[in-house]
């Protein structure tokens, strides 16, 4: 049965290795006023921002640039949106990794209101966002948070009062995401490793979603095929290869698309919790939660019985991209559940303790966590057995 | 390996039973002067067309109605647009089957030129549009051409020197699409078995287009399977059913985004030219076609050999779909083949000379065929036979 369901827009998307040089025309198409946001460094030294600037130059476009480093506070935002609010800014393009993308997102959405972005932010502000904003293209450099498909910017504010909340509107979806896979063979091996669980976790998530319909299940399962076929490699020796980065890139941005259509789970409401707390890597978060999360919610609709058997029979299905020939839907967990694990210290990701999280923030921690649209409920000695396994 | 490719937008989907309701809150966002553009019969019949009406006076819109019967002609979208030019439309709707939705999609984008459509014609004219238009929502009542999510209107002149060509631009694609299974119910078997073909070949040609991609064959796996299990309930006990007529519309709705991005083939290229010259709706030159085509691409693909490999294993892929069981792709493709044959059978669907087209006229039909992205290439010869066999 097909569900009712809506499913937002998706940008006009432009993938290829090399595909950055269509960049110069297709801004153009917006105007002349360009403000491009990237981050600090990586593309600074790889001389990728002088190319991009000269060719900008070349096409006799007036544009700023302004590189911003971590995760975008509202600070950080309403600054560069003081900074550029009387440039008649025409257009905004990001060039950077997740957080360079929520930042051009947000600021491309802010660049008309005259107040603070944390007046907008779902469950900080109390004003809602109308949507009017100025013409945004993104351009990833990392393959993970599938930001370029994606109508929300995630902003944060670190500390015991902190939070790591949404800008949201449909109208915030990018009206392109320019994806060239060649923009990620410098991204080394920790970061992919992150990202890439990022975007691994946010498409079981929307898989196994409560709010999953027929559309978001094709495409989560297309982007995990991918992902299982080629994460570890992207993350070692195929690396440099444009092959395996566009695999993986292609499977982020289907983890964008799905996201905003089926909405996510437990892992993302831990992870939403843990980076208002601390200065931690959003990747990092997903990537080290991923088996414990897993192997939680299996048990979990193991015991609820037939109200779980859409959840149980979907992670089954991701279980059988890892199992050659033909099994029970319990041996297609098991094995899950095995390469999650052995993944998890393959691409060494990082306990949480390595961040200065101890027991003792647990609780704190499980009290600003919601369940999302996770497959099944939890109570709060699951979701804390989740965060221990992984201090 | 994935291909580099670009993606077009798709629109806001709002897709369920009931969901007609969302309608009118949701056509207020554009402005008061809506023009709703239905078919002459069936939405006045059952009585919804006062319902739609009604619903809009009680939301305080301005709104016009104009009905239309058949295939959008040059003539009829200039008559429309004249007189409708100076009303200030914020917002065109239509409401109904394929011909409507393009002739909404046609005047939505000619409201702001001041000549003849004809002018920017694919292959008529010698303008190009720029893509100005007014906002565009499409409700369809049919399940087939999938247009309510694609970029181009089909606008069609039919005699001697007729055509059948597109209106086409990145912006033409609606703002959103409706898509309310409930309005299809009262549609009657022949045309929702011209439709269903119609958006059962769109699927397959864009799945083995020469220009497919991950996702469009995502998507067009997963339209498949839902033709595959409901069109032949469809089109007889299964017509008053939400669940059947909404796996239908969904695959159908899947058709138009894959076709938009991956394009079409062989059967496409005939019923242009068919169309072009002869009075027979388009679902039933696509569906009459679709055995006979299939079958002689097959036969080109093994006799090219490796080159048509990709082609050959995606036939199979589709030829599993009415499969239990394992088998060799030749087994999947004799499958293939055998289903389309009696499905044409069963879903009664007229030969070519039904509407008045003789062995004289095949010599003319095939110097306007184009191949399009069909994954083998035809000779003449082989398009004829396919054409003979059907008349």
């Amino acid at each position: 049965m097909i569900p009712s369901f809506n499913f937002t827009r998706i940008p006009q998307i432009i993938f290829g290795a090399g595909k950055l040089h269509e960049l110069y025309d297709f801004a153009l198409k917006f105007g002349k006023n360009i403000l491009i946001i990237t981050g600090k460094k990586s593309l600074k030294e790889s001389g990728k921002m002088d190319e991009i600037t000269s060719n900008m130059n070349n096409k006799s476009v007036n544009s700023f640039h302004c590189s911003i480093s971590g995760e975008p506070s509202p600070t950080l935002i309403d600054e560069v949106v003081n900074n550029y609010r009387n440039k008649n800014i025409d257009l905004v393009i990001s060039i950077g990794g997740g957080s360079v993308t929520d930042a051009g997102k947000a600021v491309s959405a802010m660049l008309s209101k005259h107040d603070s972005i944390k007046n907008y932010l779902e469950g900080v502000g109390n004003k809602t966002h109308d949507g009017t904003k100025i013409p945004f293209i993104a351009v990833p450099t990392t393959s993970g948070t599938g930001s370029e498909a994606t109508k929300n910017a995630v902003i944060s504010e670190i500390g015991p009062n902190g939070f790591k909340k949404s800008l949201r509107h449909e109208n915030f979806i990018p009206e392109v995401a320019l994806i060239d896979p060649q923009l990620m063979i410098s991204c080394p091996p920790s970061i992919s490793a992150a990202c890439g669980m990022d975007a691994f976790t946010q498409l079981i998530e929307a898989y196994v979603s409560t709010q999953g319909t027929p559309l978001t299940d094709a495409l989560a399962m297309n982007g995990m095929k991918y992902i299982s076929q080629n994460l570890l490699s992207a993350c070692s020796s195929g690396g440099s290869s444009i092959e395996v980065r566009a695999s993986i890139a292609y499977a982020s941005l289907l983890s964008g698309i799905t996201l905003a259509n089926a909405g996510l789970g437990i892992i993302h409401g831990l992870a939403s919790a843990i980076g208002g707390l601390f200065d931690i890597p959003h990747g990092v978060v997903c990537g080290t939660l991923l088996a414990e999360a897993t192997k939680m919610n299996i048990k979990n609709l193991n015991e609820v019985g037939y109200g779980g058997k859409g959840g149980l029979r979907k992670y089954g299905d991701i279980g059988k991209l890892f199992f050659e020939g033909e099994g029970k839907n319990e041996v297609y967990h098991s094995r899950l559940i095995e390469t999650l694990e052995t993944w998890s210290k393959e691409l060494k990701l990082e306990r949480l303790g390595k961040y200065g999280i101890t027991a003792e923030d647990v609780g704190s921690i499980i009290e600003r966590t919601g369940l999302k649209n996770n497959p099944v409920n939890l109570n709060k000695s699951d979701i804390k057995e989740i965060v221990l396994n992984r201090l």
